[in-house]
């Protein structure tokens, strides 16, 4: 079994990381304050086992109807493998689109279940056979805005892809709070459809790990039965509802990293990539020249690092993390100093 | 499927907790000031996912030949996961002694895999049976020192348990630093042999979730490809580094409790308690008048909670955690004021 392989991770402060869609940011300083806080408190005592702090200040925070619409998880992966847990058997099926986060297709192969990939259509579109019912199809997974690609697929069509399955829906709107809409209210509409969360990427707290569910109560109540018994810890269930209770910190960072991107994008297509709108924290962009590698390489060796991601059968391209302004200008500069050393 | 439930966890500060084994001191402050200082570091980066610092430090306070040999996990809940997901597939089986830890069933219930519980002998022996090899039996568990007994098996016979199986064989020593011995010198003979540790109990650190297994290098390897990719936080590794760089607290804490345990099993046997001789944070005893659920609901009532446990088929009886030595004075009076009214 191939492991999934996250992005690389180099020691601390060498390098301007725009590979692995962290946020540039530090977290809201609400939430250092509660870790401090949280440090000094009963550690010696188990953790509250369902997070109940959280799940209240997310379902104020989401306008949802109430904390028994919300599981926390630590790090959305950890719910995204409590749902294949609980959802796929060996030898059943998921089904993911393609290209997108490949994770899913290594929790399939963990779980000794077999994986099915629907590419996209020409422009990130969504194809019919990603709604298509099958006999040995437990789990649809769709990233939502996709990565490497920052697009989205509107929620009314996801709606109807919900509505034709036999089999739950996840939505992994991982990047969602970077986007302008999410398919929150499609919960409640539909009990197969159920959206992931983390705060690892808009909230700044990659370091935390802190994820959850949103989905209707009665399909809580039977995942929490797969989760550890105290999943979340102390300190991370603090931070995380000084996270939630952050709304005016979040939306003044992701105006400021969208500005950035809107930005970056502009600036990619000058120098002559293609590149993709983005909905997300990253964005996807390919070269005429096709030399993404070489491009990734340069900068790596500069100490900047982006991601250079290659699909069999599909491609390959670069997917670039909003940083600072400080950090962007940097890659942009190093960008078209290869580009003119390669003319 | 019915869940796996944990001891009670009632609103903190309102009750004297003696039930699910925590430590009743705080962990060592060079834990808390790590964590201070990591709040405060970039926790917009992702963790690191192998939690190196920590394997360094773990490897080198319990004298192993090197980092590899050691996996970081969530809590042992989280490392006992993996192992069932590793080791375990549908229609397989496990095995565990009885009474034990039952958690190892509700693992093998999620994974669609069944379970075998071998009883212990008079005297909480564990029988031939124990290590016979079978088929379908793909993991062996054994707690050591076994809850709710608080007993130990010594490593001599399980190293012959060990060597007469065809699985790998858990030895779970999460209450290991209370005892006299431990099984680490069988890892390195016997690649079978894992052990798994927790911070939960000796270290005081039940909030922060960490564990680690030991294993030989190899073996770690393969299991780290079916964890979560970052499956500890920034936070909670810096707690653990810390921990395990504080040796000399644990021994004084550890030379405490078991002080206050010894006291609390000899006040126990002159009320008339069949008290087990426990190398854990805890006691096991029975009364011959049975009234074990009366004792636990009449300290409830008084605020302190110890843990009433029913076997089916083999009997029932109350579990009480090793605290400081007030909440134990507490606790023995309560325990002689039910025992004076009920005469």
């Amino acid at each position: 079994m191939k492991p999934y392989a996250p992005g690389e991770q180099p020691p601390p402060g060498k390098f301007i990381k725009l590979n692995t869609n962290e946020n540039p940011y530090p977290p809201p300083p609400e939430v250092v304050s509660a870790i401090t806080a949280a440090a000094s408190g009963p550690l010696n005592r188990y953790p509250d086992p369902m997070a109940t702090s959280f799940r209240r200040a997310a379902a104020e925070a989401l306008g949802l109807p109430g904390p028994e619409w919300v599981l926390a998880g630590n790090g959305s992966d950890e719910i995204l493998t409590i749902l294949v847990r609980g959802f796929v058997g060996e030898g059943q099926s998921l089904r993911l689109p393609y290209p997108s986060y490949i994770l899913y297709r290594t929790l399939a192969d963990i779980q000794g279940a077999s994986w099915e990939q629907v590419p996209f259509e020409e422009g990130w579109q969504l194809p019919a056979a990603f709604g298509q019912s099958r006999d040995d199809l437990r789990l649809v997974l769709l990233p939502n805005p996709n990565s490497p690609s920052g697009t989205i697929v509107p929620s009314q069509q996801i709606k109807q892809v919900a509505d034709s399955l036999d089999c739950p829906l996840v939505v992994d709107e991982a990047y969602v709070d970077f986007a302008d809409e999410n398919c929150l209210d499609l919960v409640a509409e539909n009990e197969n459809v159920l959206v992931t969360r983390t705060l690892s990427k808009s909230y700044g707290l990659a370091g935390m790990r802190f994820g959850f569910l949103v989905a209707q109560p009665q399909v809580v109540a039977e995942l929490a039965k797969i989760k550890d018994s105290y999943n979340c810890d102390t300190i991370s269930i603090a931070a995380a509802t000084a996270a939630m209770h952050s709304q005016d910190w979040l939306a003044e960072k992701v105006a400021a990293m969208n500005q950035t991107r809107q930005r970056m994008a502009g600036e990619l297509a000058k120098m002559g990539f293609d590149v993709v709108p983005s909905h997300a924290n990253f964005v996807w962009c390919t070269h005429p020249t096709g030399q993404h590698k070489a491009i990734y390489e340069y900068l790596k060796a500069s100490q900047i690092l982006i991601r250079y991601m290659e699909f069999p059968e599909w491609g390959d391209g670069l997917r670039i993390s909003v940083g600072t302004d400080e950090q962007i200008d940097a890659c942009l500069l190093m960008i078209q100093r290869f580009l003119d050393q390669s003319e």
